[in-house]
């Protein structure tokens, strides 16, 4: 225990045997790992408490800020997830349960705006639904590590809309820009996705609010989402970022960028036909490539169940 | 940062690096003790989650415990104040702010059950408005550490009834077992309320599986609550305990006993004429002495506000 300033010895004798009090309390607990995990926990808390010195009153600010994240949690805003983005964890939780493998795809913090149970769509459609945005065609391979191809590996992709909203945060409740396919027999897929744009996490709650009293942007750079499932396979849960993006300059307020996921993505004008002769109504439309490669394994991926 | 067994040691620099980035975000932050406390935060927070290795799986149970204990949290049930009363945070933050000074009467912690503008009481009156249990006379004195008595000091008492239950458990919403007095003017008080029995914090939501899971009690040393103020000195929130009362040798499951806390109680058989000519119905009668010491200061204390 490191000393604390301007304490003194009998005071931090004190608080000292109260952390061992509290750790003590958890050695009947008949399951290792939870024991572990708490007096763990109990240790780092006590240590945060002292050096701070928290004060009452910001321990009762604390009890509000968690009590209020509580309540404006809900099915579809989860603002604890946003907490722990905000404050790294997420990305460390990540970081420590997909170390590098090879040349696999890295991971990076799943977010709080996945759905189950989104709808399939088959290789090259579209997966916006309607939402708005420039189209964009994302294509590529899933390959294992060793380089094979594969074959119907199920890939959930979702993203914002240009606005900056997923379809959980529209009022009407329709679904859109997200969907899953499957990978081809030759490990390829391709779809019709939405050029990504930079929008704010959703800062009117809470974790709002400590972003802006401390300065830090809630912006998100541009992104799309990927969870990619096979069998024999770590899941991979990641994002791909847009190459020249401002936002990648200013910073990620979720602290999710890594290198390897910022792509190169290409616009082509108007009135440019499609390589796969999609009709995209005479717009803008754009193009990416992500080679997805997954490292052996079972399971894995931040994933809040709904 | 202490090495973590089994890490490589680009894994750890990745993850430092992270941490790193985090605090980093708190660069700007005008306010300076907001930046220190949330800097702080997140160097302990990594601590713990790469101490621990938490798995995603972990944090994903992490994230729905929060969630339902902001969705079991109302304006009567504080699961937080709980889960930081059963981790000690609660009494580590008391004890840091409530260090001890001359033969001033000792600080714990504040709970979840007080109700603010709970209604007058004259000295010598009834606090229990009610609620079950065998009447207790309280009473001492109020005191400056200089030894001066302390008039008019307001005096705060709330505690459960036998059966242990405070009123905001009730189903009817009526008041009891609460009340505030004020000391007369050569600083004694009395009142009569109800001898206090052991109860189980609430233990239905996650903050009771988490006890459980770990073979902890949910049960507290019998105990009655005191907040007590009085202009230029500090604020007092404080319990006494029942000396004899068996679950001081098991444990308080919110770590609140402190010695010079437990009072003798003294019970009079059935029939015993009351001291004051309190007609108790003829019932068994007990009574305690409690003389309150109060530092000078300020304010203070741990306080949800309602």
């Amino acid at each position: 225990m490191a000393d604390i300033a301007g304490i003194s010895a009998e005071q931090a004798h004190r608080e000292q045997a109260l952390v061992e009090e509290v750790v003590a309390s958890f050695e009947r607990c008949q399951d290792d790992r939870l024991r572990v995990v708490l007096q763990a926990l109990t240790r780092h808390l006590h240590a945060f408490l002292r050096e701070v010195r928290l004060t009452e009153e910001e321990w009762n600010a604390a009890i509000a800020f968690l009590t209020e994240a509580g309540h404006i949690t809900t099915d579809t805003r989860q603002e604890f997830v946003l907490l722990s983005d905000v404050l790294g964890a997420s990305m460390q939780v990540v970081g420590m349960n997909n170390p590098e493998v090879g040349d696999a795809t890295e991971a990076t913090v799943f977010g709080p705006f996945f759905v189950a149970d989104a709808p399939e769509i088959p290789l090259g459609g579209d997966m916006s639904f309607g939402a708005a945005g420039e189209p964009c065609l994302i294509e590529g391979t899933v390959t294992g590590t060793d380089g094979r191809p594969i074959p119907h590996a199920r890939i959930e992709v979702w993203e914002a809309d240009e606005d900056g909203f997923y379809d959980v945060q529209y009022t009407d409740g329709r679904l859109a820009a997200r969907a899953h396919l499957f990978s081809d027999a030759d490990g390829s897929y391709r779809f019709w996705g939405l050029f990504p744009t930079p929008y704010p996490i959703p800062h009117d709650g809470p974790v709002g609010r400590m972003l802006q009293a401390t300065g830090r942007s809630p912006m998100r750079a541009s992104h799309l989402h990927f969870m990619v499932t096979a069998p024999g396979c770590r899941t991979l849960v990641t994002h791909i970022f847009v190459r020249g993006d401002e936002q990648l300059a200013i910073g990620d307020s979720v602290f999710g960028v890594k290198e390897s996921l910022i792509k190169e993505f290409v616009h082509s004008a108007a009135g440019t036909p499609t390589p796969d002769g999609r009709d995209v109504g005479g717009r803008e439309w754009s193009r990416a490539r992500f080679d997805i490669v997954l490292p052996p394994g079972e399971g894995g991926g931040l994933h809040v169940s709904g």
